[in-house]
């Protein structure tokens, strides 16, 4: 993005990003790509091995995998690690953060952060998902 | 890379690689990274969703997103579609390729591309590839 007095607000905006990122698709990339186009630096929190085991997810691949994929990224400045439900208001000040951005399978569960950053819920893209592609995978 | 008398030479070498890139993992990931530090600029060429079919492969994803993905990585300086197995000269010429990089399933296949450019075979990760993915994830 040019740089110029319009955007330059935008720009400097840092934004941050939640999630598991499994079995890494086209909705994942979507979703970054647009968390990334809200402003000018994009932190991405990847889920923990231990944090999905807590939260009963099955992950088919490692931590490592996942969060190495993640920081690959052209559109990604930053990974850390997602091992608890409550780090989220020590990431925003730790990390600066102006926006907290989720897909709208979330939509209102993080409200309670307006009072730190920006929350905004994207739509995910339709049919994809790492459930509907271990479901289609089992099925063929 | 720090580009010095040393390494300016390895720096400007422009690299080349093919692959379906179905259901993007750490293998691919890793093959990548090794492409891109043979040299300054890599080419991947994708596998179009007829050029499967040509070959009896069946993808789980579309080429376009397949390619969006690929496109993504900080490794990757330009996307190509793979559309025929006799592109590749043709490819070599047009963006200027100094070596083509494959997986070592690939060994002696493209041995005769050694007149045009170096061929070498990188050492596949252990373990990882779509078709165990899918073999993995329709057993579960």
């Amino acid at each position: 993005m040019e740089v110029n007095e319009d955007n330059i607000e935008k720009c400097q905006k840092r934004i941050i990003t939640y999630g598991t990122f499994d079995l890494f698709h086209y909705g994942h990339l979507r979703l970054i790509k647009r968390a990334k186009a809200l402003g000018g630096y994009l932190v991405v929190a990847v889920s923990t091995d231990l944090f999905n085991t807590i939260k009963g997810k099955v992950c088919h691949y490692p931590y490592k995998h996942r969060a190495q994929i993640v920081e690959a990224l052209k559109h990604v400045d930053k990974v850390i690690p997602e091992s608890s439900w409550d780090q989220k208001v020590k990431d925003i000040i730790e990390h600066d953060i102006d926006m907290l951005v989720m897909g709208d399978d979330w939509t209102g569960k993080f409200d309670h952060l307006k009072s730190h950053c920006d929350v905004v819920y994207l739509s995910r893209t339709p049919n994809i998902s790492s459930t509907i592609i271990k479901m289609e995978l089992s099925q063929s």
